[in-house]
């Protein structure tokens, strides 16, 4: 068994080597510097975490997770341009340090690399890893189109919400769970339990995700705070909080998200607060540990020795922000 | 062996039995247009055409050139939003029609579905396959950066030029032709012959293209003449015109290009009356003839009947506009 650690380092050494800088130089700049950005490296790991789980030569998955690694920063890519944001990871967004064009064409270029990552495999695999990478890939894009629509439409029910986090985020997770276990030749149906597994882990690692975003700790999350409540954006949070308002609550809650010109801090201090005071925090809280729940009872699931499952346990655990 | 308009209807009926549509609709409803805009069909004509020269099951490759055609598409429909390009096919643009956003994202599923499209082959091919699609891809988009790179580039060579349109044009071509003859199981050998056939043949393909922006007839061409003058794109006519021209034709050549507010109709015929003036149109055609006569002796190279060569022959004659 590997530790959490060393996985991490072997990812780290596999982009440190790998050489992406190439001619047309305008094309290859920004692809090199969206992959130096770094970021948590989460789908690599845990297809790393996965292969060694079962048994597999982790040396085989390590440029398919890359390939997973690539496809992600792909759609962030190509998303921050849809979405005309300003900064990733801290730093200029590719269409805003280049151009839209550029941003377009290096994240296409992106995509092949991705493909040519995930296609590292050992030939005898390539028909299922192929297919699972595909099916992902149209189910992420499937997933952003629904997000795109979901700002416009009026009335998106909490069900709506777990559909489109379930495509955009969770099946890549999935993905990057099965694909380890493919590699390491794992039982078609345990492969299957641990892209079930993986699904309710993106969904509880999202529903996190919107949960900081309201009552994370600036200086553990990293970003600020309110982001989502700035942009309006239609999170389990704001879904709920619509969903369960009433009276007076819900007509602040319909100015505080109307109405034009609230200085940002106060907007978000008092969406905050509004949505304390309707549990929305325990709400959230309560969905997130559900389908942790559901996903330690499939990862038990697994035909395999309690100790080996550590690893895996302890990144999980993290992923939805508890500490054991 | 089939003739050339078999093929086509196969390719044809191919795409009429396909359902592109599912959820999200503002997803794939963009696809199902774009895919429905036709065109000539020529990148899966080739595959199938290839797969039967080489005494292959054209059913085997039916699928994959479908993935070609809507690899194909999905490169003009982005190159459509880096060009701000209004038309295609004589109809509005995916970016015009909806928005940036929605061909952006209808993009990157296309490219998805080109990959499902051409892993639909034989498992003991798809290494080869895939190695062979990803290095296309990956080339076409390099392409497309000279080709924007060269917008803004003071002295570009008509050697730059040909490398550009090698990789943006030339290597689809290539690659529809390899691809044929991979899944026919032709020897690897003649594979690489007729994958070199084909950069020649593609070469000629794009210098033909360019050709008749000055020279077309309207009539046959099917869209309007001059397109290319009018928006000074560095063609092979225009890069060749600019290294001929001397003293005032060189002046009045600059002129042309340089002074804002020209009618479109008298900058067209000026500056054609210009190139005739230079020979540009013989240049061109010399040009153009050179590549022919290379694919030809390729073509000649390969260890297959005569008799059996005719449609391919047919359609590459067509491609480089000469009857016989």
């Amino acid at each position: 068994m590997q530790t959490l650690e060393t996985l991490q380092e072997r990812i780290a050494a596999a982009f440190a080597d790998s050489h992406f800088q190439q001619e047309p130089r305008k094309l290859y700049e920004p692809i090199c510097y969206t992959l130096n950005l770094g970021g948590k490296r989460i789908r690599p790991l845990l297809v790393l975490l996965s292969c060694d789980l079962f048994g597999g030569d982790i040396e085989k998955a390590v440029y398919p997770a890359m390939g997973l690694e690539i496809f992600h920063n792909f759609t962030l890519l190509h998303d921050d341009i849809m979405d005309k944001a300003l900064l990733r990871r801290g730093m200029a967004t590719v269409h805003c340090k280049w151009n839209d064009n550029t941003a377009i064409l290096s994240g296409d270029t992106m995509f092949v690399l991705a493909y040519e990552y995930v296609a590292k495999t050992d030939a005898s695999l390539l028909p299922e890893v192929l297919f699972l990478f595909n099916d992902t890939a149209r189910k992420v894009c499937e997933g952003q189109q629904y997000d795109m629509d979901f700002e416009t439409l009026p009335d998106v029910s909490i069900d709506q919400y777990m559909m489109m986090i379930r495509l955009k985020t969770a099946v890549l997770i999935a993905c990057s769970l099965k694909l380890g276990a493919v590699i390491a030749g794992a039982d078609p149906l345990e492969a299957n339990i641990i892209y079930d597994f993986g699904i309710e882990l993106g969904l509880a690692f999202q529903l996190q995700d919107d949960y900081l975003d309201a009552f994370g700790d600036t200086k553990v999350f990293g970003k600020a705070i309110g982001g989502d409540i700035l942009t309006n954006k239609k999170t389990y949070l704001y879904l709920k909080a619509f969903q369960s308002a009433r009276g007076d609550d819900l007509i602040r809650l319909k100015r505080l998200y109307t109405t034009p010109g609230i200085p940002a801090d106060e907007k978000t201090s008092q969406v905050i607060e509004l949505y304390r005071k309707l549990g929305i925090d325990e709400f959230t809280r309560k969905e997130i540990n559900q389908h942790h729940s559901r996903a330690s009872f499939l990862f038990k699931e697994l035909n395999i020795p309690d100790d080996r499952k550590k690893q895996l346990r302890t990144l999980a655990r993290r992923m939805v922000g508890r500490k054991k």
